[in-house]
């Protein structure tokens, strides 16, 4: 399945020796086209990734022949040497594919401020390409992993027979030492440049734009989206975006449910806001209320930590007129208790989390992770 | 010394009960004059306790002749019951001392969303009345602790003989199941309600607002200044301003040391900044980084994390010309690295990062503490 679950694509995921493990660290995913169109979002963190700063310039065409992706460094703060190492990396891939550099989207995951080992990962290009297969989409989320326990993937097909496959590594408190999310999506319907890139942004606004597991945004995130039109078949655009944001979604919630340090999966639910980025930023100030996160770990429900965390956002409400739930409990209304705590049940591992500012009709959902001992833990010495 | 250090105050602090512990939980500071004019800043938070509804009322006449404390519940989210708790507190503290209600501030500090017992409390004001006097600045600082391991206090004395003194609790991590600070600062000299307004504006804003030791902000905060004239002594504003400030610098600081589930005291100073704000807004992203939270936890000197954080912010800098330093290193410039990591030494309890954005002439300092183990539990388990 995988990224070679759409037809037109092949794949690969080899060990190069970038990581001291000895795993399989560097991934290429090549586009046989007939077409060969690409779409991308990259991190808003100003301080950006060699790989960002290259792949930003690749896909200002939308043409799109391969994407190469390493785990095992970051090559971000690396300076010149680092851009160099991005850029050498595109002229072999193209160069051994016979395709323009210009058209080699790079991503790169791990520490921070560590130059990559230039031969060693030139040598992955190399081997990669000799196992290039269009079966190889597994071994290329292999190859992306980092702290993942599991392989992200995910597939859909169209009634028409169009495909839609992807996979995914990081995020967050899912890689914890990492907070890196890499995303690679193929489709082998025919669409248009701007069709790729219109459906690629209203997926990731509900999908990846919603998961906030620890609020600390990465300097290497990516997520690609490329078509090969190797179906023959022309994708209805409604259709395409819906199947999209279904793998997008299903690949976020396996980022969260793979969160090695966390407990709970939370889903943070704002209703009756009057506009939806003022349901967006209800529900991301809770998610980020280290409070409010430790409390779900200790399975309290201390819901004066959601009344305090929404307090500080700039949303449209009467504070002493909002509802807030925790499980089906409604626990706070009119400013005042509702139910008693005790009634809530925090055993499991999925907690919902409701918030109605009664002030319009828009909602969001933003899903996130408990602040639990094992994220300090992982989080705590990770570059030493 | 604390609140009754300056002339004209009396002070109690008593034990009635609402703490399980049966420890002091209700402080009582009145000012016998002659002049009896207050100051106070609030919570910025919309979702506020009681006592912040019912002292800004208070406040707005700048007169001010007592103020009556509590731990043991914050009063908020209670309601209609609730706010007639706080108006009773202040009606009985008026009518025992002979007082209007509207000259009386309150401050609670607790859980959030439970009725406080109000007979406990006003049976503590009686308590606390009856045991006034002139020394009673440490009963009321002991009696305003929650999870603080030891009163924190502070005073100055002029060249010219007059006196200003304080006690704090509380502050996010330092008191984690609160999140709350209260903070109480009297003076004796003879100052005009603009100045005391204007001083305490200046002083909180270098001190209380750049400690930010978990990011969550309460609903409780209220930094109050009160002063008697009792000294008889007028005081040259500027040399008020820098004793006041002297003074909530180091409650600040001693709320930060005393950070229970801390290991880490983290001084963030930002140079070079276009402006103040920028310099704030920059120090502020660092301070509130969970990765880079936990990993100064885990002595590991993740530089990295510092620039992700500086990332997320809009003031001014080219990414690729900051300069960033741990305790004297400097481990990246020019969007390269610099020194080697291993020459770190983060093994004591003060880290010093600096930051310098090459930007313009502007700096501040922001403080903050770790992540840790130890505050995760504190805070997993406060309200249940």
């Amino acid at each position: 399945m995988s990224v070679t679950f759409a037809r037109g694509f092949e794949a690969a995921g080899v060990a190069c020796g970038l990581k001291n493990s000895g795993n399989k660290d560097f991934a290429l995913v090549v586009n046989r086209g007939p077409i060969q169109l690409g779409a991308a979002v990259f991190t808003t963190n100003r301080c950006q990734a060699n790989p960002i700063l290259w792949s930003k310039e690749v896909i200002r065409d939308s043409r799109v022949a391969a994407i190469a992706l390493n785990s095992g460094g970051a090559n971000c703060y690396t300076g010149p040497q680092g851009f160099q190492t991005t850029h050498a990396t595109a002229e072999t891939v193209a160069e051994q594919l016979g395709i323009s550099s210009s058209d080699v989207l790079i991503c790169s995951t791990g520490l921070i401020g560590e130059q990559l080992d230039r031969s060693k990962l030139l040598n992955g290009v190399t081997a990669a390409i000799s196992e290039l297969s269009s079966t190889g989409g597994e071994d290329a989320s292999l190859a992306i992993m980092t702290t993942d326990s599991v392989p992200k993937r995910a597939a859909r097909e169209s009634v028409s027979g169009w495909r839609v496959g992807g996979m995914a590594k990081g995020a967050g408190m899912l890689a914890p030492g990492l907070a890196t999310m890499l995303v690679v999506i193929t489709t082998d319907a025919e669409l248009t440049a701007q069709e790729l890139d219109q459906a690629l942004r209203a997926a990731t606004r509900v999908s990846f734009d919603r998961l906030d597991s620890d609020g600390c945004m990465s300097t290497n995130d990516q997520v690609t989206l490329m078509a090969s039109g190797a179906s023959l078949l022309k994708a209805e655009y409604a259709e395409f975006e819906m199947l999209l944001t279904e793998v997008c979604k299903e690949l976020a919630l396996k980022l969260l449910d793979d969160a090695e340090g966390s407990s709970h999966n939370i889903h943070i639910q704002v209703l009756g806001a009057q506009s939806e980025p003022d349901a967006v930023e209800v529900g991301r100030a809770i998610a980020r209320n280290n409070l409010f996160k430790a409390a779900i770990y200790g399975n309290d429900p201390n819901w004066g930590r959601i009344l305090a965390a929404i307090g500080t956002t700039a949303a449209v409400f009467d504070p002493y007129n909002i509802d807030v739930s925790i499980n089906g409990v409604l626990v706070s209304s009119h400013g005042q208790p509702a139910a008693d705590r005790s009634e809530i049940d925090l055993a499991g591992r999925r907690v919902d989390i409701q918030v109605n500012l009664n002030s319009g009709t828009e909602e969001a959902t933003i899903v996130t992770n408990d602040l639990t001992h094992e994220y300090v833990e992982e989080n705590s010495a990770y570059s030493s």
